[in-house]
């Protein structure tokens, strides 16, 4: 289908908004007439530019408080109307959008509101201009999308149609199964956002926390299947308020806005029952690995310190900045072992049940530079993030190298689609010595069997982005969301999963001031977590995140908690389907690492324990060394 | 009165907490628990910081869920209470928050409420706590105070007494005299918090938008005046949840919060017609001056271009950064005459009617460093600021140099209290010459007659901060306020005045990203601005920000403006009082001017034009040399 989008919904001048929609491959834009007129290009010149970057100008929007009112009114509203008539003449538009009137003037009187917009209408079509009609959610007497509907068809004139908005639909809750009682013929333009569900005025809502789609909590799919329905052939277009948006990179909000379209397109056909437009996703089944940048290999007294058994530095007086544990040491302190290192990368393979962590030591601070994904089809996962617009990662293959599938995420992540060890594909494990020549496998020397999720900290501005992404290239499904009190901001956190839950990732925004704290941590599932605990207390005690003692005497009035928690500095979580046991190493670079035990049908992440996490954290001090600034995105 | 916060109100650590509210000079916190649950410091020592610090502990809380539910709960509840006590114990606190129950296990029957927090109050008292009952403003079964008072009243325990908070009284529109039917030993607790008015769920704006009394919109004096009225005599407490605080300088955030309750307690006592604790602020007349600092003076040719009537550059095309003109050179162009110089600093004295402007020549990039304002009684003001905890300026006093009171503003802009060429009053223009040697006024060449405001922009972080300072110290009264579209964000506003109108101030947020704009202006206000206009873009076309002509064809939709605007590129607003024409100078470094003209009786700032001049300031390009990082406030 026809894409488009209004010019509203990026960020930056009419020129740079309308390169980065092309950019992105859109078909089509709805010109915004603030940008319009703020821009120092011409009507001409917008339309020439337009041309140029192969983008019609599908609509000009909107025009404001036009019908219904008494007949001295009208004759203003009209004169005011024929300037916007010459206006769209000089763009090359020939739909103009009139909303629902707000005004105090208006009259409670749809044949006067239908009798006016026919005029409105039989002016129009002189120009050669049609107007498609739209119900604001907060206009003052037309509200409801049928209402708008019902005038038009009162109106009865060929020039006059109707403006379907998904957010003055949905967030009103209106029913969107009354579309089908519209003629496609009819529906002149359809405008899509999505939004977060918020208690809050609309008009502010709209104005401030739209969205695009799949990015919050409407049902888009259903609303678009309706339309089409009707026999509607218009473009789907966006229309975007959002002051995250607003000040983002217009080219990366505008492919994000694509991909957002691409993804909803998908979605209706499958409602349809038609041929989607792009490969299903191909749901990974777990985590092959996941590789940490460290910096070049030194000798380094800690390392020998931990290997020795010794704490890395005494846990207390807290606050105080340490230097960070080598990543190296820590996965041996929590028992895992190098199996292997690849014959021409610095890379190690360090493994402990299923849970295979890689160090590539080409890196500067600590940080987690890829995640290995296991999918029943590499090249099927490819070709899905391909076409919702992922960069495709180049492999340098190396004679008898297994050749990796990769792609980026939004935000540099690289993500690879493996088989491990899988009959009849090679595994990217072959490239590791001696691993390759049949070493065993590491025993679960700590009781870790698998990699349980990945949590990676998204900047501010990119966090529903990234959402949308996992969501749509990997066919993840939204979880848990939460808010959780840091100690100097506020943490906000997406959780998402397969649906069998064998592949959980969370999505982290932890905004201090303007710094963003891009900690990323692995979670390590474990099959018993006081074994593990009472053993790495003894050893390591230094590498475990210190718990407050208050905390357990708060745990203690929630619960009947076993005392040996408090002993072992384990946190806590409970809820009807099960319990959750976990904790925390202190944090090298900008990584670190939980250890967790799910018992029963527990699906969660211990939210309600982030608190404790995030103000022990910030105690230890190792913020101050990982924070780094925002860049601007403008 | 005594004065006290809640810990949540700030950031950091709770120790961080606890010295930052000890210096602004708080008597006692409120501890909320899950700063103490989060802390590695033991309540014991919790207790002795606290006591080093000289802080009461006035509160512990909250205690949630608690009251009107089946026996089998109330078992786990009051073994839950039993536990808190001991912590109280160990703080030594003597009084508990308990807040309405939410829980689903809750049951609406107010004697079983009563007898059940009978019973709480009963085994606190063992422990020489005090109950303090509160009605949440989302309750499930009590959500009013007067209803939490009725509960209270039939429990009658001698422990057990009402917490009035008023946001949960004020945020529901609750009347709040019904305050006075409580007696005043009943009122165990007072918690305050202010709130812009949103409509939006009552929770989320609780927990995200309080802020401190004088920053939102509730009448909180006349709360307190009501509370006063009972007799109680415990301590005004704040209480609030900010997201913005959250990030904030936790010394900073306090030293605000005190001087919100130093206001409100004035504001309680002039309603009651008792002694106000401070002297009352004296309201400024008007601009005595405005100061730029400038760098130091070398040959330029732009100055040079600009004195012989060339502008400094082409006016277009737009999008180019260029370089910004000497602020000289542009006061000059705008009709402004050098009048004076000061004998032993780099000062300069511009002046055009009663418009007077400073130049510094000791700073570095062009940005606006001080205001003088016209003051009936300097001493007075700067009492008035001292006691709002405004720091007060050394001034270093040449002989012959009049004396300035000065105070620094919270941005750290300096404020000079003057009276200007007053008699029996030093005047500062004497310090200059040949100024002191009495050369007749500058005339108003360029028909500029004085300065109409000065428009300063904060970090988003400090705004409410600057508009309580402007609001409390010079008795400044909150106007129109207003967000704008930035084409890379959004400008938030807010306009104060004198009662008089003789003094505006505009306090804007130019966020951009995680970037802030420190864009200054300073508008002159003009009699004859078409005449102005007409000379000026004759003479220094260069000068003034252009106006894109789209701009022109609406507001010719729109009204039936004179089309020599056009011509002149002057800006129009209008309103049912009056009209407003206006104009822009180009930026240098981060300051520029704006010529207004008010016609009838216009009070405002002509905002529907702000998108357009922002637009036009961004293309011009003067924002990427004047853009300049927030600094985390962590």
């Amino acid at each position: 289908m026809r894409k488009s989008i209004a010019t509203v919904s990026v960020s930056g001048t009419l020129a740079e908004k309308l390169t980065a929609i092309s950019a992105a491959g859109f078909d089509g834009v709805e010109i915004f007439e603030n940008d319009l007129l703020v821009s120092p290009l011409s009507p001409e010149e917008v339309r020439a530019r337009a041309r140029d970057l192969g983008l019609g100008i599908d609509l000009y929007q909107p025009f404001r408080d036009f019908e219904a009112v008494p007949g001295d009114v009208l004759a203003g509203n009209l004169r005011r109307a024929e300037r916007k008539f010459e206006v769209m003449e000089r763009l090359g538009a020939t739909l103009l959008l009139v909303c629902s009137s707000v005004s105090p003037d208006a009259i409670d009187d749809d044949e006067l509101a239908a009798e006016q917009l026919r005029l409105l209408a039989e002016r129009a079509a002189g120009h050669g201009i049609s107007i498609a009609y739209e119900a604001l959610a907060w206009g003052r007497h037309v509200n409801e999308y049928l209402h708008a509907w019902r005038i038009v068809r009162m109106a009865d004139h060929p020039n006059l149609g109707t403006c379907l908005d998904s957010f003055h639909i949905l967030s009103r809750g209106s029913d969107p199964i009354g579309i089908e009682a519209i003629p496609g013929d009819k529906v002149f333009f359809l405008q899509l956002a999505d939004a977060p569900l918020l208690a809050m005025d609309v008009l502010q809502w709209s104005r401030h926390y739209r969205c695009f789609p799949g990015q919050g909590t409407f049902d888009l799919a259903g609303l678009v299947t309706h339309v089409l329905e009707t026999g509607y052939a218009g473009p789907l277009s966006l229309e975007v308020f959002n002051d995250g948006f607003r000040q983002a990179d217009a080219g990366r909000t505008s492919l994000d806005a694509m991909r957002s379209l691409i993804a909803l397109e998908e979605a209706a056909a499958r409602r349809r029952g038609t041929t989607p437009p792009i490969p299903p996703p191909v749901i990974p089944s777990g985590f092959a690995f996941a590789e940490l940048s460290v910096p070049p290999a030194v000798p380094s007294a800690i390392a020998s310190a931990v290997s020795a058994g010794d704490p890395p530095g005494p846990p207390d007086p807290p606050g105080l900045p340490r230097h960070p544990p080598e990543l190296s040491a820590l996965l041996a302190a929590l028992g895992f072992v190098r199996t292997g290192t690849h014959p021409g990368k610095p890379v190690e393979l360090w493994e402990q049940g299923e849970a295979r962590i890689l160090l590539n030591a080409t890196g500067d601070e600590p940080a987690l530079a890829a995640i290995g994904l296991e999918s029943p089809d590499p090249a099927g996962s490819v070709k899905r993030a391909e076409s919702l617009l992922s960069p495709v990662l180049p492999r340098h293959r190396a004679p008898r190298e297994a050749r990796l599938d990769a792609i980026a995420a939004p935000d540099g992540t690289e993500l690879f689609f493996c088989r491990t060890e899988h009959p009849g594909h090679s595994s990217w494990t072959d490239d590791f010595r001696p691993r390759a020549e049949g070493t065993a496998r590491a025993p679960a020397a700590e009781g870790i069997t698998h990699i349980d999720h990945v949590a990676l900290t998204q900047p501010r501005h990119h966090f529903d982005e990234a959402a949308l992404f996992y969501r749509g290239v990997l066919g993840l499904r939204p979880q848990e969301s939460l808010e959780v009190p840091d100690p100097y901001g506020l943490l906000r956190s997406k959780a998402m999963s397969s649906e069998d839950g064998a592949l959980r990732m969370v999505l982290n925004i932890n905004q201090v001031g303007a710094q963003h704290i891009p900690w990323q941590h692995i979670a390590l599932a474990c099959d018993d977590i006081v074994a593990t605990a009472h053993r790495l207390r003894a050893a390591h005690p230094g590498l475990l995140l210190p718990v407050p003692a208050n905390y357990y005497d708060d745990l203690a009035a929630r619960y009947d908690a076993p005392p040996e928690l408090r002993e072992l500095g384990l946190l806590y979580d409970r809820d009807e389907h099960g319990e959750f046991l976990h904790l925390y190493t202190i944090t090298a670079g900008r990584v670190f690492f939980e250890i967790v035990q799910r018992v029963g049908d527990y699906q969660g992440y211990g939210a309600a324990n982030a608190p404790v996490r995030l103000a022990a954290q910030h105690a230890w001090g190792g913020q101050r060394s990982s924070t780094m600034n925002v860049t601007p995105s403008a």
